[in-house]
């Protein structure tokens, strides 16, 4: 089977557990046409319906440069109908590149994220997916040749393996036994160059996140009390929100809210962001990966939060199944790579050392 | 502006006539790209919401290939939703191979076709077009190279003009006077090579077809009285069916139905067409091509059956509009070229001679 069909296969049969009746809708740009092939040809042979809606590359920026106010205040009211009609959604990212918006008033996306609120609501209710198809953009930005990301984004999602949704359902018996150990943890401290951070975790629930709504995943993740981030972190892996890049970002957390934030570059996408409503100026995320197959940064956060031997935290949207209660229009994760040096504690006791988990 | 960007706003403006707020299917192959884009700004440019449905180009020989029972005896729900909910849709053909369903069993197609019709008629309620855009494939069937048919299909669209929509508005003066002359006629008699027919037409309607449903357009048509063709007729235009080439198809009628077929290309492919319900072996629809954009037969239906100098009937659905009462889902053009030849009279008196309307 081609990979294309086994990406397929995997997202019918592990991500969304596809059965015969269901509309899934499957969104993505005309560059990922090889696979959504693939997934309509698998939905079809499940017996479901496949909506595609393929964007052409590059739309997005033709959308900022068209868009009258009415179209960045709503949406249309056929596509509410949609995601609340739905039975399932996969979402696959495909640029045709990853700097499509970086000419576009940073305030523009963040108006139209927010009031795309309902929409974002009605999906997530429903089973969702997200993934990723290799193009020429994204390996741009990963510095490497398209045949090598290819390669890369194949072992992320462990279609190298002989039996991909075998290897996923032995990460998520892994991860389970971590989200086990941390469930009766109470607080969390990270440790490393130009950070020093505490989270409260208390009472919350850890996610064992196995690649059924991120794919790839490999992370366990919580969302810390609201009120509880203090002291400072350093995030060293760069970043992308909305299609500009972002290093470099330092944030300084008094009573969880930040107090202080720059970047190195894309300091002023960073303000805008933190500006979008009042929870974007607190988490909702805290994610440890576990991912093995990713082996680097690759300027996709969706790979690179589940490098094994990093840590992320997001601003903004908490999940609800966490005990999170951030309403935020944003969430936009920051990556800290703990295996050049870095620790992470709980409750006192060592549970990352330099990368590796401990114990 | 781009040809892309012109045919977008003709679109707009003189298929839709697009108001602020409205909801604006796009359904088209992911070939066509370029208009889709620009149909989208331009869509936004109005206030509208584009919706876009781009199918990867081949996707029906996939769908034929993988679909059961059920998806060829129904649809999606969304669908329907779509289709009642949207106020306006547009259709572009833009095929990556004409011949994508040559190997498919005819009966599939005209299956599906017909589990569909709510779909169809729901669509058709509301404003629609149907236009196209060039593809290497179209320019194959034509026998033309890729330049050459471009500007053949930006001519036939009026789109090599300074003011197409003007182009378009003067058309439409001028077919409006032939079917003034038409709206009291009884009687039309075909005459031909191989071909004498003789039609009712009293007390129909004669429909003006100026480019706001077809684009291109240029035809009057209307839908003869369903007991009344007797005669034969030989059509030696070549003609697609759910992409499988037929051409020479000659038939017989007596009080209006399909007597005796055959096609010297394609007949298999003829007789399934007839054998879709009962309507499919009667006639739908009379018309009369008009455009002078258009000198020659390129494979397209849409742009073939508007050849100034051309007539052609059509088997199965005829159009309510039109007086028609024949509720196929079929609905086949046959296209008989007079310009070598031939003759259209009305209640006795000359119209047509070789292929140039008389008086």
């Amino acid at each position: 089977m081609s990979v294309a069909g086994k990406h397929a296969a995997l997202i019918c049969d592990w991500c969304l557990e596809v059965t015969p009746g269901q509309q899934v809708l499957v969104e993505t740009t005309t560059l990922a046409q090889e696979v959504a092939v693939a997934l309509h040809n698998a939905l079809l042979d499940r017996g479901a319906w496949p909506l595609l809606r393929l964007s052409p590359a590059g739309l997005q920026a033709d959308f900022y440069g068209h868009a009258k106010d009415r179209h960045l205040d709503g949406f249309a009211p056929l596509e509410l109908t949609e995601h609340e009609s739905a039975d399932a959604s996969v979402r696959i990212i495909a640029p045709a590149n990853t700097n499509e918006l970086a000419g576009i008033d940073p305030a523009l996306p963040a108006r139209f994220a927010t009031a795309r609120t309902a929409l974002r609501e009605a999906s997530m209710a429903r089973r969702w997916s997200l993934s990723i198809w290799p193009t020429a953009a994204l390996a741009q930005q990963a510095r490497m040749g398209e045949r090598d990301y290819a390669e890369f984004v194949r072992r992320a999602l462990f279609l190298d393996q002989p039996e991909p949704i075998e290897a996923w359902r032995s990460l998520s018996e892994r991860q389970a036994s971590i989200v086990d150990r941390l469930s009766t943890v109470r607080e969390v401290r990270i440790e490393s160059d130009r950070t020093d951070l505490r989270l409260d975790v208390a009472g919350r629930t850890w996610i064992n996140s196995d690649g059924r709504r991120n794919m790839p995943s490999g992370e366990v993740f919580t969302s810390p009390l609201e009120r509880s981030a203090t002291g400072q972190i350093y995030f060293d892996v760069p970043s992308t929100n909305r299609g500009a890049d972002v290093s470099g970002v330092e944030l300084t957390f008094r009573d969880g809210e930040v107090v202080s934030a720059r970047a190195d570059l894309g300091d002023e996408r960073l303000q805008a962001a933190l500006a979008t409503d009042d929870g974007a100026r607190r988490l909702g995320e805290l994610g440890i990966g576990t991912n093995s197959g990713i082996d680097r940064a690759t300027g996709s956060t969706l790979l690179d939060e589940k490098i094994a031997g990093t840590i992320h935290l997001a601003l903004g949207r908490s999940y609800p199944e966490a005990g999170g209660e951030n309403g935020s229009a944003i969430h936009w994760d920051l990556i800290c790579d703990l295996r050049g040096g870095g620790r992470v504690s709980v409750d006192g006791e060592v549970l990352i050392e330099d990368g590796a988990l401990v114990g």
